[in-house]
């Protein structure tokens, strides 16, 4: 049987051992063409080849349920649950997404994206089983960094108190987040796969039993016996942490063994209440470049197979933004040592490797752990450092309330840096940073600034870093800036709540905020050509908003128009709106955003597109916009 | 020495035990005399007087810093820093505050609340000392509930990583947060409170010795050494799971012994690294009738000493919002076995408790991991149950991600019933649930409804249950009702996004959510006095909001005022001008809500009346801009 063939994973079922190597080999090739074509995740997937065919071959999955943790390593899950013909379509606008979704295929039993949540969403769906009076099989498959996250440890200790509740917790202890993993836990389950249990603690005990009388040296046959016994009696069950959490732990499993798991998950299966199998896998499995380098080859562009390498750019990208930031608050830190750059498992992706490698000293990375992460760097900024929190905006969500209740109830100086704040692309709707303006604004205290461009980031990290007034946020999207000049020296801060203009026009007023600026002046010329003459404010603040600026020249113009990379609910434009009316300025507000509704995987540039978000569209709109009034105000002068 | 005399906690430095008994009953006087009077939290804080002075005893609080979990517990502190003579005011207006504030006293040293940030802010004290070459002590006192919460168990992982940065994390085992506890960690440490560790494992062993050769009844003197010898092998150490992740353990110790638990410190405070120090509390230690009704006496209104019974009030009382909605659900949950309640750790707050006692299969309480239950509850609603996570709305914060990324981003119907929404009076800053309907309202799918009164509230329950589109929130205030006629049948689900118009006037049109709808009808009243006449709705949908209605009443009037009891930065009132500026409706809008501030402790009437939300207020403030605006056209007019 191909691969190709499989279209239900219960045809795994009855399958040889040698036929599903046949299959784990066709899924790692498939998968690494893929990847290597459009890019996307490629080491968690080629680590859990076996792991996924060994467990779907003992399960149903006609009634069984699996809750994959994060997603982006259920590609071989997808490639057996009917996805294979249009798995070519990985990560591209309409086509398959790279995170689970429940409405791509009735398989994805509950979708993911940010980690540590299945284990919570498993033990909602067996407590509903047993409560519908039902019997399937429930199965969360975890990775050892995502159970580091606090949500996982708390189903750990709720499933671990409900011995009636058959659950299954599959740990894929590959012993990496994207980065190495930080923290006690993965310490303590690499003790368990690097320490085969009994051969460990009898060695020790036999060191032990040279200081015990009548076991020294040479032992009659009886004494041995009694030694043996011993042994037995004094071997620590491995996995004690779990069992002691209520779980039966069975493990560590070699997750490349397709005999030895489908062993261990019939065993499992077999076993009431909640058990947890210890799977160690590698990530990368079956690529050797990818198995070289776990960090680099985690998700990846498209490559060359055969030498791993990124197929060059059609043309060069300017420095990214994430880029940009590394270097810059490194720059910054050297000179000051009370700066102390925070990642929550995110080293690379935030670009903050760079303060890692050149000052370890002021770099902190505190595995997946978001919450910690955030009232961590409140307490280094009580003691008089300067906390950098550097997470991407979607994953903050997950600090809100730290936000809220550790550092700006306090008013304590913590610097929130959001990088991908905006648009994504390919990762899709659970990693869209379109939320971080409306929830960061509504809370007191709180200063919240997007630069328009990658020279203007720099300046907000000087900014940030010399604010320490309270708390301070700053929102900066994917991807590559627009190939500005960068600053070397002389970087001044920006005086907090104040805008820039960059344009004069008397009749509409554009206020761009972040990545809208560019776009915003863009449209102003385009309107020029029609006629239209636009003011554009570089906003730089939605919070607090340079209203002493914009105010006047609301009331200079016919219509406002806000222009921003996030929700309009709540968020930038409703800023404008509120103070506008709040100043009793009756002038009409447009606001263009990001409207209620969730945005799929695509290209960023697509994304936008079919969001109106490019200067040409908006530039279309306001002209429309325009038009009707003046449709409308000749309409009424031709009545009178 | 009096404890009055105590200014400064250095000031127990010398004394004997018999001293500090002395003090400790002084401590716990004062507590029980001012809590009787004024209300607030009992148990917590008479549990932890002998902890809190053996801790202060043995460091130096002009140095050291200790972060206490969640505040409520920390009277004790309060009480022998410098507090005692304003001990009175506790929880009064410009009194001293329930919880723990930066800002009221040097030796607070970090503020709190919630639940579970004690570890993580303490961590980041320790680390900025490390790097400030400094060695002062750090401490965080974490109750045995608070540990559950998945934050403070990122934080164990992440300090237990790290073994040269000394920390002492003191676990106040009271086994109980405010209900008893939930989940396999406090379990586990009841396991070892409950079994001295050399007994319990030895008497196992001595069993199994039985079943070995040469090891049965009676021994020779050799072979009962080597028994003992073997006894010593075998012993796991207590604290197990506290090792293994990095952290010295010793306990547990008894709480109540003075001497014991400064022993125990003076040991803990000479141990490198993470260390933690179990101590065997008794809420409510001291006062019989809270020893005996733990859950009973975690908070008190004003009672008297002598009998443990509330004062009676002056007047009686309507039921309150969460009476009528644990009444109301319990109700609806008899005819539909899908409806499961999940509280985090807050049946009584919620008024969950009816639903627990009656009907146990169709509730659950998760511990204080509020992440954890509404992930569950999106697990539960995929499986066809009918989830209600009761959660107050300033507890929900630390859902915010879940809620996004779990539930509104799968459309997944989980009813959110959000009480304490609004000003929460006495507990403050930290409780107040100001900004739920702005970090609600921005998320796709979401609906969020607020009910104008308690019979409302039953209505919207209902439709919460009835809900199947997708996610749903009901947000209610903390306390009393109206004592309007509760309906005991016909409980008919309201329509969605509709709004209810109570009164018309061509004036003004006031648009009043959830707890405003009344003082709107008070403040209509008064402007009618004034010849300003009111159209006032009950918008009871912040989202979707009733459009339909809202435009053509907006274009009626001659102003729109808003009335919300939440932040006005991207709340209701930013919902409702959004509204109206994509209509293109010209009509000037007052938004009055909370403003941008944090919101102190106080009584709820107090703190409204000073933000002015009073419907006579209110009525006031729009009388003054209708005034502005007859003088400013008076002006203009007379200008011609």
């Amino acid at each position: 049987m191909h691969l190709s063939e499989i279209t239900h994973p219960n045809q795994l079922h009855g399958l040889s051992i040698q036929q599903l190597q046949q299959i784990a080999l066709q899924i790692r090739e498939k998968h690494l063409e893929t990847v290597a074509t459009s890019g996307g995740h490629l080491g968690p997937g080629l680590g859990v080849v076996e792991l996924t065919l060994a467990l779907y071959q003992t399960l149903d999955l006609d009634r069984d349920k699996v809750v994959w943790d994060v997603g982006h390593q259920a590609y071989p899950h997808k490639l057996i649950t009917g996805r294979y013909n249009r798995f070519h379509t990985l990560r591209q606008k309409d086509g398959i997404a790279g995170y689970l979704k429940r409405c791509e295929s009735p398989f994805d039993h509950f979708g993911a994206g940010h980690a540590s949540t299945s284990i919570s969403a498993a033990l909602g769906m067996a407590l509903a089983r047993d409560r519908n009076g039902d019997d399937y099989k429930v199965a969360a498959v975890i990775g050892d960094g995502a159970l580091t996250g606090g949500m996982a440890l708390e189903a750990i200790n709720h499933a671990g108190h409900l011995p009636d509740t058959n659950l299954l917790v599959v740990l894929n202890d590959n012993e990496m987040s994207i980065s190495p993993n930080v923290g006690a836990i993965p310490r303590y389950l690499n003790k368990m796969r690097l320490s085969p249990p009994m051969q460990f603690i009898t060695d020790r005990l036999e060191e032990e039993f040279k200081h015990l009388p009548f076991l020294g040296e040479s032992l009659s046959p009886e004494l041995s016996r009694v030694k043996e016994g011993m042994k037995r009696l004094a071997v620590p069950k491995v996995g004690a942490v779990f069992e002691e959490l209520g779980f039966t732990y069975i493990g560590p499993v070699d997750g490349h063994s397709l005999e030895e798991l489908i062993a261990t998950f019939k065993q499992a299966h077999k076993m009431p209440g909640p058990v947890l199998v210890h799977v160690a896998t590698m990530k990368g499995k079956g690529y050797a470049i990818a198995e070289k380098d776990q960090v680099g080859y985690h998700a990846q562009n498209p490559f060359d197979v055969a030498t791993g390498k990124a197929k060059p750019s059609a043309t060069p990208k300017p420095a990214g933004y994430a880029k940009v930031f590394g270097h810059t608050l490194t720059k910054l830190a050297e000179s000051n040592p009370k700066i102390i750059g925070i990642t929550a498992a995110m080293a690379t992706g935030t670009g903050l490797t760079k303060l890692q490698q050149k000052l370890p000293n002021q770099y902190i990375d505190v595995g997946i752990a978001e919450q910690h992460a955030v009232t961590l760097a409140a307490g280094l900024a009580c003691e008089g450092m300067r906390p950098v929190a550097a997470i991407y905006s979607t994953f903050l969500q997950r600090a809100f309330d730290q936000i809220i209740h550790d550092v700006c109830i306090q008013n304590l100086p913590v610097f929130f840096c959001l990088d991908r704040a905006g648009i994504v692309g390919a990762d899709g709707p659970t990693h869209q940073g379109l939320y971080d303006i409306a929830y960061l604004r509504c809370i007191p205290n709180m200063v919240v600034m997007a630069p328009k461009d990658e020279a203007e980031l720099q300046r907000m990290i000087v900014t940030g870093v010399n604010y320490t007034d309270g708390p301070i946020a700053l929102r900066y999207p994917r991807g590559s800036g627009y190939g500005v000049p960068l600053m070397e020296e002389g970087w001044e801060p920006l005086p907090i709540g104040k805008a820039e203009q960059l344009r004069q026009g008397d009749d509409v007023l554009i206020l761009g905020y972040g990545t809208m600026v560019y776009p915003a002046m863009q449209a102003a010329e385009i309107l020029g050509e029609h006629g239209i003459e636009a003011t554009v404010v570089n906003a730089r603040f939605a919070k607090p908003l340079d209203t002493e600026l914009i105010i006047p020249l609301a009331q200079q113009v016919r219509r406002v128009v806000t222009l921003e990379e996030g929700c309009i609910m709540g968020g930038f434009g409703s800023a404008v709106a509120e103070s506008l009316l709040d100043a009793e300025v009756m002038v009409p507000v447009t606001r263009i955003g990001v409207p209620d509704q969730l945005v799929d995987h695509a290209k960023a540039d697509e994304s936008k597109q079919s969001l109106g978000l490019t200067g040409p569209q908006i530039a279309d709109r306001i002209l429309k916009l325009f038009n009707q009034q003046s449709q409308a105000n000749e309409a009424l002068i031709e009545q009178v």
